[in-house]
């Protein structure tokens, strides 16, 4: 039956993401009424594959020991299968060993864990997995295992602790051969890495999504199973009363997800040298942690499909990752360490950060303008991992700082800490101020840290903090195989939320791919090196270097070494700089403008194009400009594709995203051109252009704007009038309907002579790309039917040329 | 000429108040080409009314001493009458002791110092100065004796250290018997307190107004002429470069502006149970110093006209206060030095404040979101007054905090406090970070300050910072005086500013005329008593008190004391509660409709209602609903009134205002009524109401609002339906033009039938007014065309009915 339901549920699995959800829990609620209901006793196969190696011997073996003691004797009955592509002799004397070093827990008597011991070895057993026939031998003898005790099969478990590149012929195998008969489910845990990128990651899936359902698989982030990570999502709920008013950009100042090494990758480069830091850590564990911390809280934490689900949703909320969004490291004796272990020529340098600060914005009422910042490093001057939430200092404490009580003042530093590992404190913890709140957490599981006199965490002493910790520590393997044995399909990745991190990671990771990581010498040499800091969604290093501010004989030149050039273009004033002066010089003069006619007349028409160039220009507007007068300002379009307004082809859109949701204009001095009436785009009945013409005459002296702004093509048009269209070109007509060469062909624009009549054009051209345009039009005359820019003449307003170097020089 | 300048000054005023400021100009120029051109030397005669008064007597003599100083050997000569209403004899007595006792600058040799202070004592006389015909009689004696010594007269100087009730008669017999002649100039000084709130200040400066012109007029705020004071608009100039990144915004983390005293009111409660702390000291001196660290900067910030214009920018931009933006406190002892000192009955006691803490926004660009708060008090812990301006933390320092180094690490607190004097350093100060930058100061006239081990200011010791003091310490009296002479009109308080400041302040003395202030016991033992914290802009104590949580005999129940009550009204169910707890839960139940409605159709349609009891909902919605899924919610309103959609009683711009700034609802999600199309107001030929029918169709399925929010009125009226007017009661129509029995008439409408079909219609009804129109449609059948509330009852949908307990209680 179930075989049958998860057919049908591939097939709806494209059309409704959410089905398998549903099967999920009915998977889960299979086992759990199977138990009671059924008859014959179930016994559940664990097959762990890569048996003999590293992860293995460390940790895999004693999580599932500790699953054994955890589970015997509630009913199930278990066999545990190590396997490996070695022998059977040498897997077999592997496996001896590692059976015979687990470790029961500190508090259970000797005899007893003895007994248990012995019972967990007898029930373990090596076999070599290699084969399609391998794997059809070892679900037969499980078959015949079963039936000869007398049980029936709950389910197997594969736990693939494998190189990447085995994964997908091992799950071919398991899925043809391996299979557990109908009635018992199958489960198969995945070790990352989960791809390289968006892309690879994409492809890995669709390979494993051939194989197996969703609810079948369980990728392993190991950070999920930290009890201090685990126990986020229980914190917030169950001190929701005291988070509900502060867990919010109008209390948090900011959050740091932080995990610093000492070690460095010696030993590991063939590894870390693909990986490097952003893929190895921030891409996985601190996006993890960083979703648990942001993600709203649903009503139900224990649903594994409600937490997985707002998950998804605060990853959506993710604003893009741009290059500015991060700083790169490199410990100084990487380079050295790669070329030695990967037999690289002596002037080879890798680009491989191995530390990297990201900040990251949330765009959503709950966190817009709350940092978020992760960082990670080798050979840094400690090791330590946590989550700081540091709340905003909201009071004013009347007296002088001397007599400020440290417990109770609210001047004070006011945070909680995830405190993961390590550090000073040298073991997982919660620290909540006591200026703050009195936490509560399950007493049976965690008790108060112990006074440790001197220490003081994040600028606190260790006694100003409520501080628990695990009464008993678990490692976080142990913790993930109880999971995936209880269906906690929330503390494992699935398909749409690992896929979500690599949409956000992968733009950043290739737009960084050819940057230079800042060099550092490691340990507390670092000094000040490495820290950064961040304005608006900007991050830079806090020290300059100086060779950074020498351009060296590969880079380009930076801004400041260039004056703004102001020269004469078709007899016109021309402004020229590089980009990102001459947009804040374009913005300059805009405000001036602004300020002056709000000053004359009481309002200041401003006229918009659309396209790549302006973006630049609304941001820095929006960012920078404090004292424009919005609240006096109209604007209006140039010329808008024929698309709704919410397509993201739409300029309109454009001028929403990047200016309008920063700034105060009001809502009826925002003038889109009505491209889109009676659900029709530029439909000639409908009388857009005349209906925006009519709004222009009523609302501007004269139809005189104020600004208006203008671009080129590089065939020569401006607005959306284009070469060899005659609409729009002269005549009575303000706003025309035209048609373009490039998708989409419709169009709306202001016509030229309505152009004419402002106050003021400015026409910014910016590229490479318009170099040779912007030379053609310096020569030609007033041809705007072949060059609709040329026709760019205000009747009496003045026009300036905003070129960057680029475009001007070349 | 000057003074016919004067006269058609003061025609061209009422119109454009511009005027004056470029006659203050002519004047001052006046002043100093006359000196240089004409033949005769020119005489100024400096008239010190209240001569032997408390302040003239410590400050006032001496800052003219200090002037004639300053000004002696560069032309001008000098008069200085001392006047009073005592006899002549008894006053010559007095002035003489005062003149005796006047000091040189600390770095004049002894005998010129007793040189020309013998020379000040001969140009300085006393006269009685009571009648018109004293008046008349000083003029003539001031005309005689420069013609007798061969001198013109420049101007004139009146000082009026005398209690504001005796200025209106001086004034008079001023501008009727004591004006100079014509080439002359007349300056008037004035003292605090100019009024008693906005009524007070306007008749006063209406009167005063009658006798001078503005620029005659010199109103004294001695914090304008406190040195550190005087500094904070040249230190922003100095150090724009600096600066020009982080005075905003994205790096002010908050602004402290404080006067703190250990005094308290003892012997003058007579003035103090009138004024209180806030007239006292905030809505002047640290209005004063709000608008100098808050306004922009004007690009010559030496030309007063400029800083006076940008300093009204500022006060414009302030965001009013209201009750909860304020803490008050007073005193134990003070209640008892009022009933001493004023002869009041035991039982009296003092609502009048001796602490305020004020929490202020500013609405622009540059300060949004920046909390600058207002704090003064008697009886404190210390006495020192400062502005603090805390920079945010904006870096993140790898290395663990024992690494640090205090002058260059970014993650310290980085400051700039203007220090204005007293407290621990005991000196006026310019204080900066060192991991800010090193500040320009002039070096002729600040030196640094000398290091004092062990100090600490606002959490760093002072060696942390670059300071900056003085070299010769200036009384902020003989500043003035010199500003006076010298025509400085931008230390002075001008009208328009005094008014300014009224405006903002006036409204939240009238909230808080009742409130009972929080007692505090005075000095050290305040202890956390009076902290304060804010949230929004909400201010209130941090330590809740015992007997403030208990409502007392004369308050109302706190709305935690009751429960939300739920129960049937008109059969449809009711939710009732105090205002507060009503709003919270009307705007939860109108996210959670939103959120399920965008889960299942991927929009949400909410139909609003204006007034002002959706007010309060607004700013909840707008403040606390993190989760809101505004971007897929369209915005429709209920009704309109025949207004411009940015006229303030237009229904939209209150929508705009309290929610619409503070979201992220797409432009084109908004839909306005259209009740302004073609210049006109819902002329019916305009048809407005079937373009928002239409538009409705277009948009919403059915024309079935997801939820509508309705208020009634006391005549039984709901959105713009009224009794006895028939449109919109039924019919096919969706959207009406209707009569309203109130201004303005004419509304436009969504029709009884249209709202019928929403999915849901929450009716709000809050205030003691609607007690009877509750209890009236409570008992009445379906008579729409008498109540027209009585006709909403959705066809499929769900009414809820939403009452506090005034309206449903009474």
């Amino acid at each position: 039956m179930l075989a049958a339901l998860g057919m049908s549920a591939e097939l709806h699995l494209k059309r409704r993401p959410g089905v398998w959800k549903m099967l999920m829990v009915a998977v889960c609620v299979a086992l759990l009424s199977g138990l009671q209901a059924q008859d014959l006793p179930g016994q559940v196969s664990i097959i762990l594959l890569g048996a003999t190696g590293d992860l293995a011997r460390k940790y895999l073996w004693q999580g599932l020991f500790h699953l054994y003691l955890e589970e015997v004797g509630k009913g199930h009955h278990f066999r545990f299968h190590g396997t490996a592509l070695t022998s059977t002799e040498q897997g077999q004397e592997a496996i001896a060993k590692v059976l015979e070093s687990l470790s029961c827990p500190g508090d259970m008597a000797s005899g007893h864990c003895a007994e248990l011991k012995a019972q967990f070895q007898q029930l373990s057993e090596y076999r070599r997995l290699k084969t399609p026939e391998d794997y059809l031998a070892l679900s037969k003898d499980i078959e015949a295992q079963v039936e000869h005790e007398g049980l029936r099969e709950t389910g197997r478990i594969f736990y693939l602790s494998v190189p990447p590149f085995a994964y997908v012929d091992i799950a071919r195998n398991i899925n043809s051969s391996c299979r557990p008969g109908p009635g018992a489910w199958l489960r198969v845990v995945l070790e990352k890495p989960f791809g390289h990128d968006l892309h690879s990651a994409q492809q890995l899936a669709a390979e494993l999504g051939s194989f197996f359902r969703e609810e079948e698989m369980y990728r392993v982030d190991h950070y999920l199973g930290k009890q201090v990570v685990a126990q986020i999502l229980p914190f917030r709920d169950q001190n929701r009363a005291a988070l509900d008013g502060l867990w919010n950009r109008h209390h948090v100042e900011r959050v740091e997800i932080v995990m610093k090494e000492t070690l460095d990758a010696e030993g590991r480069t063939s590894f870390y040298e693909e990986y490097g830091v952003i893929r190895d850590v921030l891409q996985n564990h601190l996006t993890e942690v960083l979703t648990l911390v942001a993600m709203e809280l649903p009503v139900n934490t224990s649903s594994p499909e409600a937490v997985l689900q707002h998950k998804l949703q605060a990853f959506q909320a993710l604003r893009g990752l741009q290059r500015h969004s991060a700083v790169l490291g490199q410990y100084q004796a990487y380079s050295g360490q790669v070329r030695r272990e990967l037999q690289k020529p002596d002037n080879f340098h890798s680009l491989t950060p191995t530390f990297a600060g990201i900040l990251v914005h949330i765009d959503n009422l709950r966190w817009e303008g709350v940092p978020f910042i992760l960082m990670s490093g080798k050979a840094l001057d400690e090791r330590v991992s946590y989550v700081r939430i540091l709340f905003k200092n909201q009071a004013f404490c009347v007296q002088s700082e001397k007599h400020w009580v440290a417990a109770q003042s609210r001047c004070l530093p006011r945070q909680i800490i995830f405190y993961i590992g390590h550090g000073e404190l040298d073991s997982p913890a919660v620290l909540v101020s006591r200026n703050l709140f009195r936490p509560a957490l399950p007493s049976a599981s965690w008790k108060e840290v112990e006074g440790q006199p001197g220490l003081r965490l994040f600028g606190l002493p260790l006694s100003d903090y409520y501080a628990y910790s695990p009464v008993r520590e678990q490692d976080a393997y142990s913790l993930l195989i109880s999971h995936i044995f209880h269906c906690r399909k929330d503390s494992f990745v699935t398909t749409e939320n690992l896929l979500a991190s690599w949409v956000f990671w992968t733009p950043l990771l290739d737009s960084l791919a050819h940057e230079v990581p800042r060099f550092y010498p490691g340990g507390a040499e670092n000094g000040q090196l490495l820290d950064f800091e961040f304005s608006g969604s900007h991050l830079s290093f806090s020290q300059l270097l100086p060779e950074q501010l020498v351009p060296g004989p590969d880079s380009a030149p930076l801004p400041s070494d260039f004056q703004v050039l102001t020269a004469k273009y078709r007899d016109s004033p021309l402004i020229s700089a590089w980009p990102e002066e001459l947009i804040a010089r374009l913005a300059g003069d805009i405000e001036a403008a602004a300020v002056r006619a709000v000053r004359r007349f009481g309002e200041f028409h401003l006229a918009l194009s659309g396209g790549s160039s302006p973006v630049a220009l609304f941001q820095q507007l929006a960012a920078g400009h404090y004292s424009f007068p919005w609240a006096h300002t109209h604007l209006w379009l140039v010329d808008e594709r024929c698309v709704p307004l919410w397509d993201p082809e739409s300029n309109f859109q454009g001028l929403q995203t990047h200016l309008l949701q920063h700034v105060r204009v009001p809502h009826y001095n925002v003038h889109p051109m009505p491209v889109h009436r009676r659900q029709r785009l530029c439909a000639e009945e409908d009388q857009g252009a005349q209906a925006y013409a009519e709004e222009i005459s009523a609302l501007v002296t004269n139809g005189s704007f104020d600004l208006v702004l203008l671009g080129m093509g590089t065939d020569g048009h401006t607005a959306s009038l284009f070469p060899q269209s005659p609409a729009g070109l002269d005549g009575e007509q303000l706003v025309v309907l035209t048609t373009s060469p490039s998708s989409p062909h419709r169009r709306m624009s202001l016509s030229l002579p309505l152009i004419n009549r402002a106050r003021k054009v400015a026409v910014l051209v910016m590229g490479r790309m318009k170099r040779e345009i912007a030379m053609l039009v310096s020569r030609v005359g007033h041809e705007p039917k072949k060059w609709p820019i040329s026709g760019v003449l205000p009747d009496s307003g003045q026009l300036v040329w905003y070129m960057d170097y680029d475009a001007f020089l070349g």
